[in-house]
């Protein structure tokens, strides 16, 4: 965190990935990713609790994202504008698709982190769902509005990670939720 | 197993749910349990894994349940027709609703029972994924389908389980989905 450790924390992530990628994130340890990052253990628990954590770095910072612009959304706004309103700024900060993709690759092959990553969306859905509320949308337009989201989101995502696609994230979140729009509206 | 322990299975069910009622899920120990059911923890581990597998013991059921219902499900079917006939097929299988209120605040008092509850209804929705696609659905309507699914299960179960609620569960998941249509039709 001292001048004298320039990115630290982006080196940290960097490394792990590489090493996670290589040999597996199950075989590598917290001191071979200092080692590869040029730091130290020590400066690595500094910066994330565990193993694990270098993958989920970010959450954070989504979550204060996605409830500042569902509470800057501009009046008028449906429980889907706030929504997407939301979704845009979280699809912002994605920019990286490569990281992502190496990233993905490591979290689909590991039980642990695809339960993590569930547990992150479902937190991440929650936290939409109460800035919702705080925008007036009731229950249970507010859960659904959320979940809704999130699914769409998620959706997204995985198709932005798949080799050879090349629309931006945003994009691919729009084109879900119209389809989502499109297979809830059929049927019954 | 044997005739000389009838009902053993749903004896430590409720013996389980009584005691994390009573004192907390982490003070309870398997013993406990065991000795509360009139039975022995060798008994126990015949039935449930670990402690905590006593509040999921449905999810394999569940699972086969939403499988079969999606695949006999008569044609021509939409694929929210499909989601439709998964869903009631799994509604049906919840009769005791006193049983899930009470499970439902344990669960909801202990982060790790919460996250558990989570991964399941993610595992659910990733099995009628692959049920939509055995029924030619493709993708990513297969996902976004499931997903929107499970998060109108999710929505309707937690309002069946609200105290003085008295609608059935099939008709508040059907209400969940008909507002979740509602609420992803409008905006944007």
């Amino acid at each position: 965190m001292g001048r004298w450790e320039p990115n630290a924390r982006e080196r940290l992530a960097q490394a792990a990935l590489e090493l996670y990628g290589e040999r597996g994130y199950e075989q590598t340890t917290v001191a071979e990713i200092a080692r590869r990052a040029g730091l130290t253990e020590r400066t690595y628990f500094r910066h994330y609790a565990d193993k694990r954590e270098v993958l989920f770095g970010g959450s954070e910072a989504l979550r204060e994202l996605l409830v500042n612009a569902v509470a800057e959304a501009p009046e008028p706004a449906a429980p889907m504008d706030l929504v997407v309103a939301g979704l845009d700024a979280v699809c912002a900060v994605f920019t990286d698709r490569e990281w992502c993709r190496r990233r993905q690759a490591v979290v689909m092959a590991n039980a642990e982190l695809r339960e993590r990553e569930l547990i992150k969306l479902a937190s991440l859905a929650a936290t939409l769902a109460e800035a919702l509320r705080g925008r007036g949308v009731p229950e249970p337009a507010a859960s659904l509005a959320s979940e809704a989201g999130i699914a769409v989101f998620k959706v997204g995502f995985e198709r932005w990670v798949a080799p050879a696609e090349e629309r931006t994230l945003a994009q691919l979140v729009r084109e879900s939720l119209e389809e989502l729009r499109a297979v809830t509206a059929g049927g019954d």
